[in-house]
Formats: C-alpha cells, structure tokens, sequence
C-alpha cells in the first residue's frame, strides 16, 4: 500500500497525446491493464494475471500505475509515473482509488475508459469502486495507436520480410503426405530460426476442404495431391505482428481453382489500389467487394477484407463495410480477400500494407502467383 | 445470423454440473468467452479476439454458442450445442439476445453471470444490451474446477515431470558467464524437447541482487560467482500446466544463504504437511508464515503460498490468508514460500502438490536441496 514516487517522471509524447485525446472525450480518468495498449503508453510489457496492474492516466496529473507489491521493481524500471502497490491481501480497486484521491461519498471521476482487453472481473470490481460512467477505451486508444511511426514501420517491415522468407521456403517442402500439423511446425521453425517469436494464434494450415472455413483449426488431416492448401501465419518482432496469408495446390490445380484464384488475386491488387489518404476504412473492403461481387462469387466471401496491425495483430483500422475512419499515412493493415467455396476448397492472398502519401506500399512480396506445391 | 442445431446434444456432466452451481447461485445465464473455463466446459480452445466467442448456459436449456460466422464450422465440430453465428457487420450481442428469446422491453435474464477473463468491453456491450445485473461468474468457475478428476491429474502429473526433468538438466549447465535470459531459453529447449509447450510466461530467471524481486523479469543480466538464482518455470501438455521453482547457488554460499534457504526448505515442507482435507485454503498459508515469522524473516515474505494450477496456471484454490474455501481431495495448488533480501538475494521454493484423502502428495521431485552451480 505504499505510494513510491520516482524522482523523474519521463516526459513521453505518447502520454501527452492521450492527455489531448481525454481531454477531447470529456474523459477524466483512463485505466489500462496489460495489452498491447499497456505496452505502446509505457514499454511495460507483462503478461495479465488474476492480480490486477493498472495504468491510470488523468489529464495534466502524473500518471500512476497500480501493481503488486511483489511486481514493483519492474514496474518502477519500465513503467515511469507513480508506482501504487498492493499487498496479497488488499482491496486493489480501493487502494487505487485512495492513492487517486477518490473516496465513496467524496470526489468522484466522472468518466472513466477502460483499456479492451482488460478482464471483465476487473471492470465489475472498478464499477463497484467508483461512482462513475463506464465507456471503451477502444476508440481512443485505436486513434493514437493506427497511425504508426518510423521506429514502428521498422519493426512491422523487419517481421514482414520474416514471412516473406518463410513463404520462399515452405513452398519448396514435400505437402502431399504431410499432416497440416506438421506443416504448421515446420513453418514455426522457419519463423524461429530467422530469430522471430511464434505468434500464438499460431500458423492456420487448412487443406482442402478446411480451406473453406477460413479460421480452420489446424488439425492431423493429411495433406493429398489434389488439395488447395491455405497458409496464414504471423511473427511477431519485438513486440509488432507479422500476417501474410497464401494459397499453394498440391498438383496441377483445375480451371474452376484457376478462376478462383485470379479473382481473388484481382480482388486483392483493387483493394491495395483503393488505399488512399483520406478515403474512409470502407472503401477499400468495398473495393476488393466489388471485384468479387462482378464475379458471381459475392456469396462465398464471408468476412471483412482486412485489420490494422501493430502491437496487435488485429486492431484499428479494420477494414470492413460501416468503418468510416479515414485512412491516414502511417496506418498499417492487412488486404486479404477470399473466396470459400463449402465442401470444395478456399482461396485467401494477404499481404500487410503500410499507407504513404503515395498509396499504400505492401509490406509482403512473397509471390502472389498460384504456386504449386 | 443463421443458428444451426447440432442434431444430438452432447450429454456433458461438466455442463450439468454447472446448471446445477447456477441453479444454488440464482444466476439464470452464464456467459463464457475463450479461456481455460470455455475449455473445459466445451474443449473449444480458440483464443480470444475482437470478435466474440461466447458459450451461454441456461439451467435446463441446451447450451448455446455464439462464434462468428468464419468460425461456424470448428465450433460446431467441438462445442456441442446450438452454434449461433453473427456476420462482419451484425451486432453480436443483439444476435445472442435474439437467439436466447430475450428483447428489450420483453423477457430479460435477471442475473447474469460472466467468465473473469472476459474483454472488458465485451462486457460493457453485454451490459447495453440486457437490462440485468451482472456478477463475475469466478466463485462458480472456481468451485467446478477447483478438484481435479483422474484424466486432469495424469496430464498434470506428466506436466510436473517433464519440469521435474528440465531441473535436473539445467543443474549440470555453467550459469556463470551467461544472462538470465541465455539460461531461460535453454530451459525453454530442455522443455520443447520432450514435447511439451512452453509456457507463455516464460522462464523467471532471477539473478542476485534480481532474486530478492519475486516476478522479476528475466533480462540480460550477467550471472556471477556468488550469485542466488531463482529459476521458475512451467510448461503446457494438451492445456494443463505445470510450474516449479529451484533456487540454486553459483559456487559455495554463504551462511546467511544457507541459514534463509533452510527456513524457506522448512516452511515449505510445513506447508506440504498442512495440506488437509476439509481444512481452509489459508491454513496451508499460515503454516509457512508461521516458520518464517519465527525466524526472524517474516517481513520478507512478501506473497501468498500458492494458487490453484490445471488449465490455467493461476487458479482456485489460491492459498492466501482469509481464503476460507475448503481443501478437499482432487485440489491441485503450489506451495511456494520465499523470503526475498532487497538489494541481497532471495530464495524460494516451489512443488505443485495434489490433495488425496491421505494429505498432499507432491507432483514435483525435483532435488529441493542446495544445488551448486
């Protein structure tokens, strides 16, 4: 229960912008735990657990995180601000709201935002601690996280060319006679092996019939000439997310795959096209839509044509019908189309795109063409 | 938006067993989104993302699933029950509402429980959409998972000693000349190598003066002659976890190590011993506090005894003082006394034990005498 003080508080841009945004929203207390979120604020990169850690940003006051006591050296390292910590046997929420200067029947905040990702236990626990109005965080933390530096842009580019050269070297396995497990391991290891840390959603390899349901559970089927095999895997590199999807045929694939695939490969070069400054989020899924829709294959594409990407690998700008966020440079999302034909195959081609001022710029250049495996 | 029934419902006494805890606990819906408790309700282990996964049980009703409609197919497969799915653009929470026969100002739930690790803004939604009150479902969890059956304790058993193994290689490693993080991924090795899944926390490898902090995070430290160092890690088989921790010493100690690492060999070994059906959780706490209050060091204990470990590593039942939940045979938990010196070394030592109706019977064997380095 014992408020540290560090002699410095860091002066970090990020934080001031939060401040701006808050402010903007009327919103008068922020509380993030553990995410991605965490991680962009303030380098503090813990995983989240049944005790509570808890960044609190107020408008023009020193940020203070809340941590267990048996967690405060690390956190008075990274996380800069005041470290609040709390014994195993405190009320967490109670110490936090005292160290903020709140008290029941006293000053209350208003409105707080809480980070997504934060345990619904925890948002009960807070509801029941302040006498306040509860919104997301989501909108303002996916404002200041979208549009991504130059460090950031290094970090995504050094993880898109780790796929890439995944890709290259994949396709060149034996498929036929392997199980989609086996290829999902051996994909790993090509991930590992160039120093990049497996992401945890972890290689979808879906074969023939599973290509249909495009987030397959990788599984034991075994892999048989004649098959359509989609791959969709990520990295991540210091914390930012790699994601690149292909679709390989084990053997010479039929007229109607051929049909398919060039669709959903036109679909996909409309999509980058259609990324421009200032255009709403929407566009480019209608753009990629639209390609499909003139096809006759509209039906059979099931889902939104990309995410923003980062130190999420799915977070703003999703790119699907109703986003009517602007586009801006910096912005980092992923243009997958994909058309998922039941009981017979799927195709999916996905690459990362970073937006410019010029358009957008694929971070993957794997081989687009069908490549046979 | 299309809800498919399975044509037999699984019978699950998993399932029936929580209709039952819901029926005593008044709660006429309970909402579980992904994580150890969606699996081991369903054995639906997906993670969780943006789009929410949410099993719903009503006592007497078959149990629903909401997945989005990309995923439609590997839950349908899994979970059991009714699959409801939603599209990119529906609102998922009306979907569910709709699909359970619940309308705003027509039939509503009034007591809705939630799975803890739930998104935060998951439940915000939940709670614009029905007019009911909600409470963390984690006392309901925790009493269904709380006693393992035969099936769960082999899987942790095999998880305990494939740690118990990783221990007795590691010893033979020269610590000194290499980082915290050198000897973390060398663990992480001696674990992968005999199949098993890291865990995603990750090695703790703390290193002198970094062993008096109890969640340090493992880091590019050196190590030393002379140093304490802690090594607590844990690995994954097929869900179920594992978790153990060492300290050893590199070259000869000192008295005033010896002396602390014989009190914490005690107030383990004490803990280990209280373990008892029928008595509180916080009995098995106090029983090592006891031994180290008594020896002077008690202020250097700065955490709980132990948790709960099976599908996720932190759990019921935690051992803490006022938890007053009753032990009883199939309880899996750790017992993990430490005594932490600042700016010194500190020593802890860690064994899951399992609660049979003749005491607590240790999972882990590692050797939990001195080892030198």
């Amino acid at each position: 229960m014992v408020a540290t003080g560090s002699e410095t508080t860091k002066k970090s841009p990020r934080l001031d912008r939060a401040h701006t945004l808050m402010k903007e929203a009327g919103i008068d207390l922020l509380l993030v735990s553990p995410s991605a979120d965490l991680r962009y604020l303030t380098g503090y990169a813990r995983g989240t657990s049944e005790r509570p850690t808890l960044l609190a940003l107020q408008p023009d006051r020193e940020a203070a995180i809340l941590v267990p006591e048996l967690e405060a050296a690390g956190a008075a390292q990274i996380a800069g601000g005041r470290v609040v910590t709390f014994s195993e046997t405190d009320n967490p929420y109670a110490v936090l709201a005292s160290a903020l200067g709140f008290s029941a029947g006293g000053v209350q905040p208003s409105r707080i935002a809480i980070s997504p990702q934060m345990w619904a236990e925890f948002l009960l626990r807070l509801q029941a601690t302040f006498d306040a109005t509860f919104v997301s965080a989501a909108p303002l933390l996916g404002r200041l996280r979208a549009a991504k530096g130059p460090d950031e842009l290094e970090l995504l580019e050094r993880a898109g060319r780790a796929v890439d050269a995944a890709v290259g070297q994949i396709v060149h396995t034996q498929f036929a006679g392997k199980t989609e497990r086996q290829i999902a391991d051996e994909i790993n290891r090509l991930l590992q092996d160039q120093g990049m840390e497996v992401a945890p959603w972890g290689p979808i390899v879906a074969s023939g019939p599973n290509a249909a349901s495009p987030h397959h559970l990788t599984g034991d089927r075994e892999i048989r000439e004649g098959d359509t095999v989609i791959l969709d895997f990520g990295c991540t590199h210091e914390g930012y997310q790699a994601d690149i999807t292909r679709t390989v045929h084990v053997g010479e694939p039929n007229d109607e795959f051929k049909r398919v695939y060039r669709v959903v490969q036109e679909a996909q070069q409309a999509g980058v096209e259609a990324a421009r400054e200032g255009v709403p989020a929407q566009t480019v899924d209608r753009a990629t839509r639209r390609v499909i829709d003139d096809s006759g294959y509209g039906e059979f594409f099931v889902h939104r044509t990309g995410h923003g990407l980062g130190l999420d690998v799915h977070e703003e700008p999703y790119i699907v019908d109703g986003n009517e966020l602007p586009l801006q440079a910096g912005m980092v999302f992923s243009v997958e189309p994909g058309i998922y034909l039941p009981g017979k195959f799927g195709v999916r081609i996905e690459d990362i795109v970073a937006l410019t001022e010029h358009g957008a710029s694929r971070l993957n250049n794997a081989r687009r063409e069908v490549v046979i495996v």
